[in-house]
């Protein structure tokens, strides 16, 4: 090694204070394009660029050399300017709207500290943090102790239900694998989210072995229907073993009747698992934790945008875990009880808790209750507004926060007996949806289901909503879809 | 709904310029906390206290009522403090660690803009740039086509490569489970990850179905026994599909020969599989990317820190598709080939993509391959030193930046013939982690490894290094042990 290349190695890569620079410049450019003009009624939700002009505009291709700061300053205000805006007042496009900008601190603070939460050696605050939100969150379900874990979302949340829940039944499955089980059967609603179906596929249970259980209007879980199902998988020589209920389908927002579900899972000794990915938020309020009724017989519940899996029994380290040397040493100096990152499956684990613990720190249990609480009583007025105007529809009064409905364009109103009305209705939200993207002024959902043709589903949860937002919404569909 | 309690409703319930005020007033309190002192040789890596303190000192409870934005600053000042710093050039514990700014903004914009990436519409930035990154990697690994998707960390891209495997190989296990197939066989060393006992367990396969080959004494599979495993496997009546091998193991770093099983596999039919999630960063380096020869012939990767899978057959969608028609809409008005999230698992994904990206574009290919080349030289450095110094011994010439070793105190050298030499220096490094830890000088992982007691893995990676900081490991390796 000569002196040269030795003194080149001898000097950090990195210059601290030139990182810092950059990282303050483009917090300002986050702040303008993303937080200010990203939240802004007169700014657009999204600047719609075909694909290819896109790929152009951003110069995605990746080369031999860097590139200077002012550059890549500029990439990040473009990469800001063309990514749709999910904060704006006007995003009811998926099953997540608005900003908090506490649980924003959160989720910035975990990523500079980058740690993963499997010790409590590299993660000391986030193994109590983690541990309090949970204990907190099973006093909701009315729960004294338990066990739990954050997960990377409502889908894994929903595969540890069915891993836990096979274990339980039978143990030599971790062992042995599914090759020397029966056949297994899973009960879910027609309407679940359709993660039960991957879940089934990629832990070899199979998708066949979901059973659907039919819905009624609403699209709830019609129990006796659940019952026959049972019955039908085990004269097929099936057994079954889980049933996935759900509150708040990711459609129209419906909640499974827990309390009859928990009296027929009993009696056939199944685990039931409930997936509140979408509707568990309404368990901090008192008005509307209702729907939930008999949540605390759940064996297993995702919860609330949180994305958690709770647990009423010691089994996910039981069932998870590798027991790997190099991290979970037993000759550590501490309550070796805290390294709690064997329940998980994913090993290595973001921090999820920090987002949650410091929004709720900034506005309580009472805040998080008014939010649900105003959604609910938007929704509300939503509601009441379209069913005074005319060419719109609902499909059905939602339980929830969930608004789906068609639009009639004026030239198919008077016109439901007409054999190509169907094939015409479902015609309609693509157009609007098209023209709405393209012109950037909101976003919202479509979908058809069941038997029914192509529907609009509004989310009305943003803690930005103001009557306002929902007068322009009624008004915009009517804009771009008044001549079809 | 009385007037008081509608206009109430009609207003937002965020203030945004308030939010904003306290977001910029926190990331100074980041930047401050986590990127100045965090990154600071003269403060401490980790400020230890045991669970009962910490749990006190950060007041986790949550309460019914909010607090002001004073009181939520100093939380996030205390969160950072007592959180371990990873970034700082004397973290060696963990395979992660530094700081890359555009990288950190990268994430800050991703939290930002906080959208899904399942479909063009929500995320049209995100679709196109990481189909160029897993381009780019492919280009890497020697392909010129192929299929590819971010994963939420290396144990996720284990368990797709053993779905898409075992779907390759059984493509009705989709519909049927594993219930319908015969008893499968994986094969990995016994220095894999033990993601690999994890993803058995978890996707129905069975734990006793991974077949564990032995390794030689720098951890590098042995492929005679990897063929006498399959034949083993075989004669049990067991069908062999998947080998995974590893590029880099958790803690050796060891390099499984991939050419030589790749002709195994080849002969035999098995899906090889490569976890190079700790060493595919090799592949950045004109020197050392030999360490991975043979890598185009894999059927699937996860590679480097990035965290992703590469496949070289069109099976993603296939095997993992479930088809929701509320996102996947076959009536859209652009090309629906760009609605990749049905390939994933998650449903619901995380952008990934963009740190990388940013950092990429921010120092090129040639600048990721100067930080690998300089994590080899910085490793042979620190050997060098060792291997002058009385006391160290290692555990074999490291092959990657992993440099295992165990310190002998004064108390034991020469005494290596004693009956209880083994077990007096498996105490060793458990005292030498425990006083490091409370003096909070520097963190660096230790743990038993086959018939090996008690070694330190330090882990030589951070761009931030220097030559000091070596020597700095090594005297106080040195002090914190030398009473022993």
């Amino acid at each position: 090694m000569n002196l040269l290349a030795d003194q080149h190695l001898n000097e950090p890569l990195l210059d601290h204070r030139e990182g810092q620079l950059f990282l303050t410049e483009a917090f300002k450019v986050i702040l303008e394009e993303v937080l200010c003009k990203g939240t802004d009624v007169n700014e657009k939700v999204c600047e719609w660029r075909e694909p290819e002009e896109l790929a152009t505009l951003l110069d995605l291709e990746l080369r031999e050399y860097g590139e200077q700061q002012y550059q890549l300053l500029q990439r990040v205000r473009d990469v800001a300017k063309y990514s749709v805006k999910t904060n704006h007042p006007r995003f009811f496009n998926q099953l997540f709207a608005g900003v908090d900008y506490h649980a924003l601190t959160g989720r910035f603070l975990t990523e500079a500290l980058n740690t993963s939460q499997y010790t409590y050696e590299v993660a000391p605050v986030f193994v109590l943090m983690e541990d309090e939100v949970l204990s907190k969150l099973r006093s909701l379900v009315g729960w004294a102790q338990g066990d739990g874990i954050f997960c990377p979302g409502g889908t894994m949340s929903n595969m540890y239900a069915m891993n836990l829940a096979r274990y339980r039944a039978f143990p030599e499955v971790k062992l042995k694998g599914q090759w020397a089980l029966p056949r297994l059967a899973v009960f879910t609603s027609q309407e679940s989210h359709y993660s039960v179906m991957k879940a089934a596929a990629f832990q070899g249970i199979g998708t066949e072995n979901v059973f659907k259980v039919n819905v009624d209007d609403r699209g709830c879980m019609m129990t006796d229907d659940l019952s026959e199902k049972i019955e039908l998988a085990k004269s097929q020589g099936a057994v079954p073993f889980l049933v996935h209920a759900t509150s708040g389908t990711t459609v129209q927002g419906a909640f499974d009747p827990l309390e009859p579900i928990a009296d027929i899972c009993d009696r056939q000794g199944l685990w039931m698992h409930v997936d509140a990915a979408w509707g568990g938020s309404v368990l901090f309020s008192k008005e509307h934790r209702h729907l939930m009724r008999g949540v605390e017989r759940w064996e297993s519940g995702a919860c609330s945008g949180i994305q958690l899996l709770e647990c009423n029994f010691d089994l996910l380290k039981r069932c998870h875990s590798a027991d790997a040397t190099y991290l979970f040493q037993q000759d550590k100096f501490y309550d070796m009880s805290l390294d709690t990152g064997d329940k998980s499956i994913q090993c290595g684990r973001k921090v999820d808790c920090l987002k949650l613990w410091l929004m709720w720190k900034a506005v309580g249990s009472q805040g998080l209750e008014e939010r649900v609480d105003r959604a609910f009583a938007h929704t509300r007025y939503l509601v009441e507004k379209m069913m005074k105007r005319e060419g719109f529809q609902l499909i059905g009064k939602p339980e929830f926060v969930n608004v789906c409905f068609w639009f009639i364009p004026p030239s198919l109103r008077g016109k439901e007996n007409s054999p190509d009305y169907q094939d015409r209705l479902s015609k309609v939200a693509p157009v609007i949806k098209e023209r709405m993207i393209k012109q950037g002024t909101m976003m919202v959902g479509y979908q058809p289901l069941g038997g029914r043709v192509n529907f609009f589903r509004m989310i009305v949860i943003s803690p930005q909503l103001s009557y306002q937002d929902m007068t322009f919404f009624l008004d915009e569909i009517e804009r771009l879809g008044n001549n079809l």
